[in-house]
């Protein structure tokens, strides 16, 4: 997905909460708005949000000198969800389409996300992720393609959703790779924190290798370009990695909840709907 | 009232929405939001905000070349607010406090704003200013002090709301000066703007001189100041009046909707409340 004119206020937004939640002085804030404010122009409208996000954050880092400000906020988001975890494996369960459960368990997760301008209640999203009707749902393709593959690449995406990811990874029952941000991005997920979700029980953990939030690839290592390449089949979790692989012409389904008005214009769905899409070559 | 860091990303916001009804060229737009956020250092954060959206707007009318991207939109709120005025005329008639429901109305006018962002509905505004409880309403006060003076200083907010203002006005019954800005900046009212809502039928218009979005009363006339200083009853409509009139010290009753939350905050209130305030020297 392309850069929106939109999304220049919402990188200044994101610098000013990012710097908020690194350091208590303003006047580092100020210097990090000033200097963001001066990026601008050289964010070219044809890369990707999160290519630009990136240099933000590094920004971030590079003038608080804190190189993980969301680390607390990320242990407990993934503290809460654990705490969720032995119900929404009790409501698949009960449920009549557990795999349809999953996928929607796993959207409901998408909502823990610092770097969206909301605030959120991940019981209501979780009731509501339930309930409500898809702006796009690809599920037959994504049973159909599922039935036929051998293994899954899963881009994981927020701390916290990596709990929620493995209630879909255990009930796909495939062998399954579980890729993380190579080192700390807003609250994304990183091995770490893929670990604490108890990922690793249920996959293997591979880095991307960005630093990016989203999978921006001439960013990724060698390892998980080999990986990507051959995959045949690709969950994208979340709007970074959308906004990162929306034109790729790879088996990816993407599953996410459009928080912003941007990317649910993009997609072509209201602000606020759930999302299953196959991307174009299926 | 200062320039809060969360005013900065706003500001940029603003840029985007009025490039985008100034014109339809989005690499205009694209200038314009670079030179704002190259712009953004130079704001120093003990200016007031409407100082700083000055600069923003006059670098609207620069790139774009349109000097007045509200003038359709203006005229129309005006047009639409005259179709209201017989009901409103009739609610204040029918009202047990009629000067409590004429502030009422004119605060529902300050819902008309393109400057800030949100989308509006104006019957929905007024029927919920006619019921809802203020934030802060120093009626009293404002009664004690209109009794006691002889004339009014009104310093006007948004084209359209100019409507709602001239029922404030003649509800008061006393003679007053009404401001608008010196020439076109957002939607605020120039002197067309307040004769096309009636207002030269209730008032002398005068103009304050400003091309900011709110009093700054150093880029004020002399003529403004003079009428200021010596007054003895002011009230001050809207947001932008307030970012500029806050810390002054004269009879200044302040009427606005909060409609955003750093305003809300330095005032005291929730975003959304409807607020009638004295100024701290009253």
């Amino acid at each position: 997905m392309k850069t929106y004119l939109d999304c220049l206020p919402c990188l200044l937004n994101q610098a000013l909460r990012a710097g908020r939640i690194a350091t208590a002085d303003e006047r580092k804030i100020k210097r990090l708005l000033d200097e963001v404010g001066r990026m601008l122009e050289s964010i070219p409208l044809d890369s990707t949000p999160p290519e630009s996000a990136n240099l933000i954050y590094q920004k971030v880092k590079e003038i608080t000198g804190n190189i993980d400000p969301y680390k607390e906020l990320k242990i407990e988001s993934t503290q809460k969800a654990l705490t969720l975890y032995p119900s929404l494996k009790r409501q698949v369960e009960e449920s009549k389409d557990k795999l349809l459960t999953a996928i929607r368990i796993a959207i409901a997760g998408n909502v823990i996300d610092f770097g969206v301008n909301k605030t959120f209640d991940i019981d209501k999203e979780i009731d509501e992720a339930l309930k409500k009707d898809f702006g796009i749902c690809h599920y037959n393709a994504f049973t159909k393609c599922l039935d036929e593959v051998n293994d899954v690449l899963f881009i994981g995406d927020n701390a916290g959703e990596s709990v929620f990811d493995r209630i879909l990874i255990e009930q796909m029952k495939k062998p399954t790779l579980y890729a993380v941000r190579g080192m700390p991005v807003i609250n994304d997920a990183t091995y770490e924190d893929a670990v604490q979700a108890g990922i690793d029980k249920v996959a293997t953990i591979i880095s991307s290798g960005t630093s990016a939030p989203g999978t921006i690839l001439k960013t990724c290592n060698a390892e998980f370009k080999k990986v990507y390449k051959k995959s045949k089949f690709i969950i994208s979790k979340g709007q970074g990695n959308y906004e990162g692989l929306s034109n790729e012409k790879r088996p990816i389904f993407f599953m996410l909840k459009a928080k912003c008005h941007v990317i649910a214009n993009d997609i072509g769905v209201d602000e606020g709907d759930i999302v299953l899409k196959k991307a174009s070559i299926l």
